[in-house]
C-alpha cells in the first residue's frame, strides 16, 4: 500500500568517504521504504559529493536494489570529495563546489539529499543544510567514532574481521614463541582496537585515548614470558600514540608522524624488540576491514537506519542524522554531529572489563 | 595487583540449561577478575544445579581458564536440572534437591554461587536466594528472551549462524523456483527469527508474537511469483503459531502441538504448498545455532558481564542478575527476572523496519 | 586475441539436477573462454533440459557472466527434468521430450550443448549424443559420485559446510554428555560423509558402502563412555543402511524405506538410544550443503573444467565429459559415464586412515 | 586391537619451519595410529630440530592428542633451526648440532624420528638419514613447493584465507575505482598466488615462474579501465619478479631486493601508479595465511598422511617422505626431495585456464 502524497517526493542518495560494509543494505532500506511505501523517486548520485558537483546522477528503479542486502561496497560508488574545502569556495569565487552542488540539487528538483558517510560526510551535510538544502545523514563508519549515536553501521563487521585475524595469529604466535602485533584501523578513535582486542583476547591493546609508555608494555610482556606464556598478542589501533607524542601539539605530532616511513604497528614492534629482546612480527590488517559481506548485526542496523531515513523523508524531518540512542532509532540535529569525533571514554566499562581479565593498555 | 580482603572469598560457578556460545568466555571473565584482582577462590560446579545437588565440584586454578575465550560449549558441563520441581521439595520430604543444594553450599563454605543460564536458571537462582543463598545470575541464551536486559550473550552468535544459513538457502531457492522454509530456534520468543530473518532478507518471517494467517502468507508468496520473483525465503521461529492456535488456551495448545509429529517448519511448508501450489523445502537449523565459537560481539559482552559479576562478588552485591541496560552493565534484582520471558514488543522498531522493506509477517 | 573460425560456432549451455556450488563459476569458465578467445556465441538454456524442451532460451552477452565466479546457485536455473523417461518417448509417440529437444537444437542452429550436471544429466547427455546431438558434459555434484573423474565440482564446498557443522556440534555434544548425530547428503555414495566425518573427527561414520551393525556402533559408543569420553559424534550419510537392509533386493529396500516416516539419521538415533541408553540428538543438514559461495578449491576446479570444455568446443571434441584424472583435466567418453555411480571403494586409503585414528564404521 | 611387536617401538616427532595449518591434525594421525594400533611410544620433541639438539623432549600420552584435530599451530612448537648449517659441523668441530642430534637420538633409544616440515626440514631429514638415523618426512607447507608430492598439507587452508581476502577487496576496489594489490605468500613458488588469484578472480596474477613486464600489466589495466571496468585486482606472489630481475644472477638479485625497503606488493603498486596513473592500494596478507583452523581438505590430507607415516614406522620403511601421488598416498625417498623446490610448471593447465578467463600474468 503506497501512501499518496500531493506531489511525488524525489530525493538524491549518495555514499561518501571510505568503503564500509552495510552501505548497500542501508541504501536498500531507504529506497525500498521510500519507493514501495511512499511512492517517492530515488536519484542515485555517483561517487559521493563529486556526483552532485558533476551532476553524475541517475533515476533509479526498484530493480537497482535487488539482491544488494548482502553485497559489500556501494552500488553508488564513493569518493573523499570535500566540497567546502574547495579553494574557490574559500576565496568566494564563482562555480565553487558547493555552488555546483546546489545547482544540481535544484536542477534535479530534489526535495532532499540522503548522505551516507562518516564524520566528514555528515559535516558536509550540515554545511549544505546551512546553505538551505534539505539533508538527512546516515552514520556509516567502521570506526564507530560519530557522536550522538551509540553505534554506526559497518563497525561490527570490521570488529568481526579483525577478531578473526587475531584468532589466526594466536596459533602462529603460540607455535613460534613470538610477540604478534596486529595493527587495526579506527582512525583517531580506539573503538575497533578495543572491541577486536578484547574479543580476540589481546594481551596488550594500544588506543589513541590511552597514550602508551613502552616500559609499561615491556614489563607486561616480560612478566608473561617469565610466567611461562610463550607468546603475546599486541593489538595496535592505527591512531595509537605514546605518552611523549600525546604532549605534542597537533601540528608537530602530524609532522613527526609524516617523517616516519613505517606505520605505528611496525614502530611498536621495534620498540618492543629493543626493550624486551622478544622476537616480534607485524600484521597490518588494512583494507580487509572495509570490504566484504556485512555481518548480521550490521544488516539489521542498516535496515533500521535506512527505513527510518525514509520516515524522515516522508515527514519532511530534515537537517538530522539517523542515530541509535539507548536502543531507539531517532534523528539528531546535524549541527550536534558536525565537526566532532567520539573517542572511547576514559571511564569506559569495556576498558575496565578488559583490564580485569588481564589486558595491558600500556599506561 | 590483588585487592586484599580480610577473608578469602570463595564462590561456586555453574552453567545450566541449553548450550550457548559465550559460556566459557563469561566464565573466564568472572574467574580471571575474581582470582587475579580480588584473590578469590573459584569452585567449579559440574553439570549445572545437578553438580550442587550431588556435590560434583572442584576447586579451580587459573590454568583451567586458559584459552577458553573462543571455545564453544562450557568447560563446566550443563544440565536441565530444575531443583524446585523436585517432587520431594513440593511434598515437603527431606533431602529434596533444594535442600541438597543448600547443604553443598554450606559444606563448601561458599560466599555465593554464580549461575549462568536463561530464564529457568535465573528463576531457580531467585528461589535459592529466597532460601537464603547468595546468588548472582548471568543472562545466557540464544533466545534473547530474558527481561530487564537489552541483550543476552549467545544471541548474536546464533543470529549469525542462522543468517549464514539463510544466505546459503537463497542461492538454492533461486536456482529451483522454490519456497525455502527455514525453522530457527528462539523458544517462545521471536528475537532470533526476527533478527536472522531481517538480516537474511526473509520474504516472510513468522514469530510467536505475531500469529499468522496462512492466507496472508499465501497472498504474499503468490504476489511475489506473479511479479516475476522465482523464489521466496520463509523464516519460521520455532515458537510461531497460527491465529487459530493463538486463541487456544495454553494447555490445549500444548496438547495439539504434541499430537503433531512434525515441527512447525514442516507444517508451514505443507500449508503453503496446499494454499499456493508452490514447491517448498524445509531446513530445521537445530543444534548448529547453539554450538561453536562465539562471535566477537558475544565475546565482548561475555567479558563485560563476567567481570561485572566479579565486581558484584567483591562488593557483596547479591541477589541480582547482571544486565545490559541502555549500554550500561548493571545488576537487576533476580526478583524482577524470575518467571518472566521477554517477547518481541508489538511496537518493535525492527518489525516496522522489516515491514518497510517488504517483509510479510503473516498478519 | 580471438581465434577466427570460418563460421561462428554457437552452443547452448544448461544446468540440470540439484543445486550445487560452482555452477556459475563453471558457466563463467566456458563462456569467457568461448566468447573472448574463440568468438563463439552462447545460448543460455533455462531450467535444465526443460528449457530445451520448451525452447526457453536466450542469446547471452559477456555482461551476463560478470561477477558470477563467487555466486552460489545457477544463473540459468535448473530442473530435474528427465526427457528420456517421458512416456511419449517410451511409447514411441510423437512430440516426446527428446524430440522437442532435438527440434530446439536444430532451430537454434546449435553446434553443441554443454550440460552441467550429475549422473542423470550426463546420462541424458549420452542419450542425446546417441541421437546425433553434439554434447559436452561437466561433472557437477556435491556427492562426488561420478565415475571416470577423481573429483566433481561442488564436492569440496559441501564437505566444508558439513565439516563446519560437525565442528559446531562438537561443543554442544561436549556440554551435555550427548551423542550428536548429523545426517549429511551424498545420495547413494558415502564420499561426503567420509570426508566431512574424517575432517570433523567423527567417532562413528556410517556410509552406504559399509552396511552397519547397530551392535558394533553401540559397543564403540559405550567403550568411549566407559573410557571417560562424555560425548560422541555420529556422522550418517543419507544413503547409509544396515547389514539387514543390505541383504534386501533394491525394490524391497526402497519399499521399506518409503514406509519409514523419518530419515536415516533419526532412525540411527533411535537405534542408538535403545541399544545404549545414551541421550542422542539429530541434525539433518539438508539444503545448506547445496547453497552458498563455492570454496576456493571449487572455483579453481570450475575454472579449469569450464575452460577445458571451451577447448573441446573449439576442437569439436564432442560426446565427452570433462574430467580430472590424476591431476590432469581431460575428456572421457560419455558412454563410460552413463548410468553408473562411483561408490567409495572398500580398499579406500581414507577409510583405512579414519579407522587408524579410531573411527568406527559400524562394521 | 593393538598389533604386538617383539619390542615396543619408540619414535620422536617434531615440527620445523614456519607455522602451517594441519600440523596438529597430522601429529594426531601419526600418534593415534602408532599408539592405539601398534602400541608404540611417542616422544614429543620441542621446537623442531632445536629440541633434538638440546634434548628438550617428553614422552607423550594419548591425552596429549585430544581435541587437536582442528587446532591451528603446533602443540610441539617449531623453530627454523638448520643443524647442518652449524659452523662447528662445517668446520668439523666437536659437539656440532648434528652430533648433538644423534646423541639425543641414541640417548632416547629412538627407532625413528618423524619430521613435519617443508623443503628445509625434509632436506635436514635426508642429511640425518645419511648419517644413519631412521627418518620419515611429512610434507608441510602453505607454499605447496615440495617435489614428488602433488600437494602438501596447509596449502589449501592458505588458499582459502587468501581467497577470502581477495573477495573482501573486490567490494572496496569496486567502490573506489581503484587497483587493489594483494601480496600473498608462497616463498619462491607461485602456487598460492596462482590458486588464490584464480579462485578470487584476480585480473592480474604475478608469479615467480612468469617474470613480469610492467608494460604488459599496465596495458591490461588500462584496457580494463577503457572498457568501463572501474577496478582491478592484482595478486602478487611474494616471490614475483620482473623480467629484468629474472636476468640477474641469484646473488645480485638477492642484493638488490635487500636494498629495497618495501615488499614486492608495494613496488608493483608504485610501478602501476607511475605507468597508468590509476590509484592503487596494497594489502600484505602476511601471517594470517599461516594460522588458524585447518580447512576440511587439509584435515583429511593430514589424517591420511599421518596415519600412513605410522604404517611406515610399523614396517620400518624409513628414509622416505610421505607423499600424495596421483591420488595415492605413498612414500618417496628423501633423497629425491632434498634440496629441491617445485615451481609451477610453465605448461600448467591452471595457468592456461586462468588466461582463458582473461587473467593477465604480466608476460
Amino acid at each position: 500500500m503506497v501512501n499518496k502524497q500531493s506531489k511525488t517526493k524525489r530525493f538524491g542518495i549518495l555514499t561518501s568517504g571510505g568503503d564500509c560494509p552495510g552501505l548497500n543494505a542501508t541504501i536498500r532500506g531507504v529506497a525500498r521504504a521510500a519507493m514501495d511505501k511512499y511512492g517517492m523517486e530515488v536519484v542515485g548520485i555517483r561517487n559521493g559529493y563529486r556526483g552532485l558537483i558533476e551532476n553524475d546522477t541517475q533515476l533509479l528503479s526498484r530493480d537497482d536494489f535487488g539482491g544488494i542486502l548482502t553485497r559489500g561496497g556501494t552500488i553508488l560508488g564513493t569518493s573523499r570529495e570535500k566540497p567546502f574545502k574547495d579553494k574557490d569556495w574559500l576565496s568566494g569565487e564563482k562555480n565553487s563546489a558547493p555552488e555546483l552542488i546546489m545547482r544540481t540539487y535544484e536542477k534535479l528538483k530534489l526535495d532532499c539529499i540522503v548522505v551516507l558517510g562518516g564524520n566528514g560526510t555528515n559535516t558536509t551535510g550540515y554545511f549544505l543544510a546551512k546553505e538551505g538544502l534539505n539533508v538527512i545523514g546516515l552514520p556509516k563508519t567502521i570506526d564507530n567514532d560519530i557522536v550522538e549515536t551509540d553505534v554506526t553501521f559497518g563497525f561490527h563487521t570490521a570488529v568481526g574481521v579483525a577478531t578473526d585475524a587475531i584468532d589466526r595469529l594466536h596459533s602462529t604466535a603460540h607455535s613460534h614463541n613470538r610477540v604478534m602485533i596486529i595493527e587495526v584501523m579506527g582512525h583517531k578513535a580506539g573503538w575497533l582496537g578495543l572491541f577486536a582486542g578484547t574479543a580476540g583476547g589481546g594481551d596488550v591493546i594500544l588506543l589513541p585515548e590511552i597514550p602508551y609508555d613502552i616500559n609499561s608494555i615491556s614489563k607486561h610482556l616480560v612478566d608473561r614470558a617469565n610466567a611461562g606464556k610463550n607468546f603475546s598478542i599486541v593489538v595496535v589501533a592505527e591512531g595509537a600514540l605514546s605518552k611523549e607524542e600525546a604532549k605534542l601539539d597537533k601540528k608537530e605530532f602530524k609532522k613527526q608522524r609524516e617523517k616516519s616511513s613505517v606505520s605505528i604497528g611496525y614502530r611498536v614492534a621495534k620498540e618492543i624488540e629493543e626493550a624486551t629482546g622478544l622476537e616480534s612480527r607485524v600484521t597490518v590488517l588494512g583494507y580487509l576491514q572495509r570490504g566484504g559481506i556485512p555481518c548480521a548485526y550490521d544488516r539489521v542496523l542498516s535496515t533500521m537506519f535506512g527505513t527510518y531515513a525514509a520516515e524522515m523523508l516522508f515527514k519532511g524531518d530534515y537537517g538530522k542524522m539517523v542515530a541509535m540512542r539507548n536502543n531507539v532509532v531517532e534523528g539528531v540535529p546535524l549541527e550536534l554531529v558536525a565537526g566532532k569525533i567520539k573517542p572511547v571514554p576514559l571511564d569506559s566499562q569495556l576498558v575496565f572489563a578488559a583490564r580485569q581479565v588481564g589486558t595491558c593498555f600500556g599506561d
